[in-house]
């Protein structure tokens, strides 16, 4: 068995320099490093013996489980989890769910396999059975139970702020867009959208969507403005979907905001480059990876008095699309 | 040690079951799996061991460097790699490199400290020293070098039709955007375009970046119209930048395409929310991900008469910011 002596050997360092390397702790610097990496490469020398035998070292990946990082508001969510792991000296295996149960099975399985030290999850398919099962520290992102830690947004207040903005600058005959059933959050701001709509005297439509995908989006956007023509306000279940009825509002010649005003949901980047400008209600995406990693790692280390469940606030970021009085 | 036999006990089910589920071969039950599943935990089986050990089943995990994942075009990309290394059993670690060398190299020493069997590498730091000296199957995606296997879309083309497209359509005061310097295929369309120009009789100016940042973008555009007021076709040096410009270009009275035609480079889904939708060059990303995933399987199962050059075509998609004649 190739040992760590033969590895400094052939890289013409200290033993404790490798040991260095290997752990992570201590200086050593850039050429150094590599001449140890290349000396472990061209023995093929296996960390993972190492890890175990030699340096006890717990494994360092943590598993992120996502529905889609295709979806724009995801890549905020996992910058926000990376840097947060990685500036503790953990590392991400990363898994799109595609809320497909089987698929997450299947990311669950690897993530075990490879010893994974604890695991932020923001997919729809929570599998309690088998989550408490696995008996590894977990966080749930941009979802919460009560049954586990978590991280999410205030959804319901997102939602009657929403309303609100809109109540409150005049619109008369409002469309309420809700996001798909199986999507706790979407669900959230829904209801909180109805509850203000509800305490208001204003009449107003609700028009169902069952996913977030560009492609639907846009076929959304346009059966809206035919099943109601007079909608002089939006509240879309989301960035993607405000955007694709602004393009649809503006190809029917309709003026923004005066004809009709638009809200979207999350503040994903390219908010702020739709013209007009979508105004939204801001969820901190990056924020929240950040806070989960946080969380998780506070668990992994056994911290005592930790805060379990995080709720972070939202806040309305007004643009061109919603009236200025 | 706890062994197999242990959590073939515990699960109530067959070694051969087990086995099974390690091994990620033949047929088992959802349920089944999660028993399996359950029975590893509860026992605390490191199936690091196993893999060593019982079954000589190498590592499954394949690392991939990104330079930032919250750049619209790197998550298609990314997907299109998971979902092929996915089939094929393999799991992905993920880094976001930054274009940072220090950071590239933290990822890459993870990498061989957690086992991986191959890299997929879409960063502007390649370190040829360091890289030879991993002896591992190593695929560049998004770039290409005569060292390595790569997968690439022909960007000297993709620049090239761009510009033959906006001077097709009557262009008399053409400004291209050059990306940022360090990042090889922003050049390469760069040169296309500058090539496509130089042998037109057309006058045109010629504005340099430095980055592709949503931010950076919206200060380009203003500065772009301050400089070259005259403006009336924009190669911008991506679909972000080429959507910044539009939205400035709106903001500041014309119109669109009478009065400055725009095109993107790489069709982020974000091109068709645009308003006009954004005419763009279509850089395949699923696919170039798809394939790099492919090469590289190829390579670590050492396959014969592999092709590790793979250039894939570039595709104009007119939208509404050119002129239609």
């Amino acid at each position: 068995m190739v040992t760590i002596k033969d590895v400094a050997k052939e890289a013409g360092v200290s033993v404790a320099t490798v040991s260095r390397v290997l752990n992570e702790n201590g200086y050593v610097g850039a050429d150094t490093r590599k001449k140890v990496m290349k000396a472990m490469a061209n023995l093929h020398y296996s960390p993972n013996e190492v890890a175990r035998s030699l340096y006890k070292r717990e494994s360092r990946l943590i598993g992120l489980l996502l529905p889609d990082i295709t979806n724009p508001f995801f890549p905020q969510l996992a910058r926000g989890v990376e840097d947060e792991v990685n500036k503790e000296g953990y590392r991400l295996l990363l898994g799109n769910s595609d809320e497909d149960v089987q698929k997450e099975l299947d990311y669950i399985q690897t993530f075990v396999q490879n010893n994974v030290v604890g695991m932020v999850s923001a997919t729809n398919t929570v599998d309690h059975e088998l989550y408490n099962a696995l008996q590894l520290p977990l966080v749930l992102l941009d979802r919460t139970t009560e049954d586990y830690p978590s991280v999410y947004s205030d959804g319901r207040e997102g939602g009657r702020l929403a309303a609100k903005t809109i109540l409150e600058k005049g619109a008369r005959h409002i469309t309420l867009m809700k996001g798909p059933a199986h999507v706790k959050p979407a669900q959230d701001r829904y209801k909180g959208a109805m509850e203000m709509l509800s305490e208001a005297e204003v009449d107003f439509s609700v028009f169902s969507t069952y996913s977030y995908s560009f492609e639907d989006a846009t076929s959304w956007a346009k059966e809206l403005f035919t099943k109601y023509p007079d909608t002089d306000a939006v509240i879309a279940s989301n960035d993607i979907v405000g955007i694709a009825v602004l393009h649809e509002a503006l190809k029917r010649g309709k003026r923004i905001p005066e004809d009709v005003q638009i809200i979207g949901y999350d503040d994903i980047p390219q908010c702020s480059l739709s013209y007009p400008a979508l105004s939204t209600i801001r969820q901190p995406a990056y924020e929240m990876g950040r806070q989960a990693a946080q969380l998780l790692i506070k668990l992994i280390r056994k911290e005592n008095d930790v805060d379990k469940t995080i709720q972070l606030p939202v806040q309305l970021v007004e643009r061109s699309t919603t009236r200025k009085e």
